[in-house]
């Protein structure tokens, strides 16, 4: 077991084994989800999604992006909900406004170059406020969900959403962002921090409006050399998680692997993982720490059910205990759903 | 000093900094060149790029393959040439064709998906003889920079090959190939064979007409889980070093920081590495068994003169010793060249 703060002994007397193995308490078996288990996957969401003209449109829309979240509770047994949205959002309520092109990804047609374009921001609570949508669609959630599994909200770590904001949208190697580190570093950590102090509040309305537990993804993490990654990003992630002291939070640094001692230090409950990282190194790394969460190779998915089922014993076994199971990162939209149910399945009638 | 085997006594006793200091030799001051130095950084290759009318038909022009590998030993004052080619001239020597389209990069019309795809490959020598270009421009490079510097051959390593003949081009993923290893393991071992035959033959003719040291490039590496690459990566790099006894070799496993014990028992003298990994992990990781290639970020230059002098003696400092001075990657196209210029210079002016 591994010790809480006081504020969280709320999360370690739930009823619900999600938030109970978050705290750090001891549970029954491992709890699991899945990361992008709100979409592609099932048909209901793709269904549900030929509704709309774009994406943005179903984001912005709160009934529907809660029935995206409530479906994969619904179809797959999973024992925790995640609010259908995209960490973009973001940027576009601080003003920098993003188009999301179907197969390709989001392109800001604006990016941020220089102070001019950063003072022209709008953060903290004025942007927060643009972002009533996710807040009901949380609150609708809470409400339809009716205590079965616990909802977690989300967003952006500071440095992927700067990453998008320098750089226009997704990239090989985010050479632009990176750039900014080096030749502009102060500019660089004025952006983080007004990029921080959005997300602050967005993330406190989120657990205003039901959010009980909240995952920051870094999506980007893997990009910077360490020694910027302790620099850029490590003091934006420990900010937010002081601020939030009343959920358990997760920290999901993507490619991290070289900062993981360092992300042992937050003031978080839960650690992600991606797939490259064996459970021996990263439970060493966090020295027992923190809750790990992950990190099955989304790919063996694709591979026939008893394949599946080892793989997923495998890893279980190798994490042994304080352990929220997942997928190494979202699962790929083309995963036949019958390898989703038998991985969840493998997790759901395990022991410890 | 690291300790090298007898047929390597030759490159122990060069005149050449290079590869006296890949044999594990000491040396005054540590070699330098940058991956991609052949490249749109200089003037003049985009001047000589200019007169072909696609990327493929400069590369299969023996005498501007060879113009191209020299004009950095001149411009910049590198320590090593490497011979302007592409990886991916070995699956189109398979008899896998492919285009490779401006500004997004390979794509390949047909990709392996069975059986009989792989059964239809031609391997070996068969497939080696269609790369005569590359001799050619090997022997021609070799006679014009009359022993001025040591000229490095490469290949990409066999998983990295085998992950753009499934994938069909380049993807964020590689969710394709990483599919196959999988759901067809036996298919998968039977193609990376195939390649790891041909590559062989193909570097031993690639030594034959003048290569000095051989560089395996795993640029896909970091997508697999480390159960994964020891079981479809390491095994054919080791095959591949074990054919190649009388020069050095060099495996840069981009991403693979988790292989990186394994990596160090390969019978090749040097290791790449990223600019995510730390000199004092990878040092630790290889028990100072192999000479250490890397791993400036390539972000770093485009910072000012100052911050590059700084960043690079901040990295020469923390290898210390048995070091090939590069960046952790290949050189970003829109590098200014005075950066790399300084970046070299530092090295060039240091000693150890």
């Amino acid at each position: 077991m591994i010790a809480s703060s006081a504020p969280l002994a709320a999360a370690t007397e739930s009823k619900h084994l999600f938030l109970r193995a978050a705290a750090g308490a001891a549970t029954e078996r491992p709890p699991v989800w899945l990361m992008r288990q709100a979409g592609r996957i099932l048909p209901q969401y793709r269904a549900l999604r030929a509704n709309f003209p774009d994406f943005k449109a179903f984001v912005k829309t709160p009934e529907a992006a809660a029935e995206a979240t409530i479906q994969p509770v619904d179809e797959l047994g999973v024992d925790a909900a995640i609010i259908f949205s995209d960490i973009l959002v973001v940027p576009e309520a601080m003003g920098l406004d993003y188009e999301m092109i179907e197969a390709k990804g989001p392109r800001f047609p604006q990016v941020i170059e220089n102070q001019h374009d950063v003072a022209k921001l709008i953060s903290g609570a004025e942007a927060a406020s643009h972002l009533t949508y996710v807040y009901e669609a949380l609150k609708i959630t809470k409400r339809e969900l009716a205590d079965r599994v616990p909802l977690i909200g989300f967003a952006g770590a500071p440095w992927t959403i700067f990453a998008y904001m320098v750089e226009g949208g997704g990239s090989k190697t985010f050479s632009k962002a990176r750039r900014m580190l080096y030749s502009q570093p102060e500019l660089s950590h004025a952006l983080l921090q007004k990029i921080t102090d959005t997300t602050i509040v967005y993330l406190r309305n989120q657990v205003e409006s039901g959010a009980d537990l909240i995952q920051l993804f870094d999506s980007w993490a893997g990009e910077l050399p360490p020694a910027h990654y302790s620099a850029f990003s490590v003091p934006y992630l420990q900010q937010i998680c002081e601020a939030l002291p009343e959920v358990p939070k997760t920290v999901f640094a993507k490619g991290a692997w070289f900062a993981l001692e360092e992300l042992a230090n937050l003031p978080c409950q839960v650690i992600g993982l991606d797939w490259n990282i064996t459970p021996e190194y990263a439970k060493k790394a966090t020295s027992g720490k923190k809750v790990l969460q992950g990190n099955l190779d989304p790919c063996a998915l694709y591979a026939d059910i008893p394949t599946i089922e080892k793989e997923t014993r495998k890893m279980l076994k190798a994490f042994g205990s304080n352990h929220i199971v997942n997928l190494g990162h979202g699962v790929y939209p083309d995963t036949p759903l019958d390898g989703v149910r038998a991985f969840v399945q493998t997790v759901v009638s395990s022991e410890w």
